[in-house]
């Protein structure tokens, strides 16, 4: 932990993500949990119909979109933003939350998690 | 704090840095510190010939560069890495560092920070 870290998201593995609800979705974790303290950074890319799952969990997000449209549905309403580039979110822990892909190319965002995991 | 908030880069204020050794350098708070409890997003623009300050501080940078061309100046000696879009680094609490743009362009790029500023 702590060190000096410089690379590009061409170098990154990318890895599908296995969650119930997941469709079409795949992850690089950027900077991981073992680099920094206090937060790590990941990027998502969601294929064409691609869609996170709508749930919950103890920590927040933050998202920047690089790439793409798409959807975040938000809240027990599931009210939904359209979202695109330089859309920018803090998700609240304990806060249902889903992104959908509803372009016909990718979306991809950053999002941005501490490294402890709090319950709700 | 912890209330859902979802805007864009568009919709959020940009201001100069004006830091000693900061050049042509403006920022964006797109999620401060007052929203969410660990960490902060910004976003900062160098204008053709900016730079930040060669500086070093108690917490880290967590960075992804969005657009342009630029170095990123590392260390006690100076070392010198190119960035682009979709480079990406973690520099380390109480290292040295600097951005550079070295394009024709604006060099953007995304730097998350904890909340919490340690001291080194």
């Amino acid at each position: 932990m702590d060190d000096l870290y410089i690379s590009s998201v061409d170098e990154v593995s990318v890895n599908d993500v296995e969650m119930d609800g997941a469709v079409n979705v795949k992850i690089q974790w950027l900077v991981s949990k073992e680099m920094g303290p206090n937060f790590a950074l990941r990027r998502f890319i969601l294929g064409p119909g691609g869609q996170t799952p709508y749930h919950s969990h103890g920590w927040e997000h933050e998202v920047f979109v690089l790439k793409g449209h798409g959807t975040l549905v938000t809240g027990e309403e599931r009210d939904e933003t359209p979202i695109s580039y330089g859309s920018v979110s803090y998700v609240p822990g304990c806060s249902m939350h889903q992104f959908r892909n509803s372009g016909e190319g990718d979306l991809e965002f950053l999002c941005i998690v501490p490294v402890e995991e709090n319950d709700c």
